[in-house]
């Protein structure tokens, strides 16, 4: 019944999100007892030039 | 003076909006004591493709 | 089916989340043509030693 | 390198969310294309009476 | 370590978001003991006609 | 006018909070044209058997 919010860089496949839809799921359920029914995986692609690491905004980061 | 978040498929008019945030801006004030001014409502308008419910995807879901 | 997070000072009796979340949820089926059932309110109830407003942290603030 | 929130029923052992934790990175790695170091999994661990369903707040419900 | 999340208006350059991502990173550093590596900030550009602050829907508002 | 939300790990205390508020409030006004009335900075103290970085769980980490 939880909800899981995935923040990630834009630019995944539908296929991609289907298949992670469903293992974010499955773990839930195999080791937090959650129940699937009602259990929302939302993911939220943001664009590069949203996200910084380290304090370095993603379009100028040299190690990706 | 709380922030409510509104996570929902994309797809909503501008009127419909309008009409939530008014609606969820007053069961604060009245449920909830919160004061109008500095009370934020957002919506994240997610697109189908990135909202799996019970392990599926929006666009494989076959009950919406 | 949407997802509703609310951030608000903690303080809230049972009472009051009972009828803040009945009256959002209502909120969104009427407004928002959003199915009931599978739609989540979740509170995070925050002290105020742990929000900001306009620069202020809530223990001093004068206004509240 | 994602961020991914897990909000949830508060009452798990630390065991199982070592174990979610895990799941949930190697579920990232495997079908997201993210790199594990820099990703974060955060759960929020809600109280029943944060908490609503289709309208109904936890201690309210019958189905569980 | 933290993960910073900034609900804003759409509308900021990427040369603001730099100089913001940056600012926020050395604020957390410098108050709260974080270290900066895997110390993310997300920005969520939110449009106006999804956001409503006093009940007032961001295409509606006078003050702005 | 933004809301800002910050994920930590708990134990800062109240003067560590208050100039932090005060620090990504200025941050936000200098940097993304952010009026500071109404602008929220909202702290979520995380416990560390909640949070994961790179797939292992706080009280597993050997580098902190």
């Amino acid at each position: 019944m939880p909800v899981v919010t995935v923040e990630m860089w834009e630019g995944r496949t539908v296929e991609q999100k289907r298949r992670l839809v469903k293992a974010i799921t499955d773990a839930m359920v195999e080791h937090a007892d959650a129940r699937p029914d009602a259990l929302h995986v939302i993911i939220h692609d943001v664009p590069r030039e949203s996200w910084g690491l380290a304090g370095v905004l993603g379009p100028d980061r040299t190690d990706v």
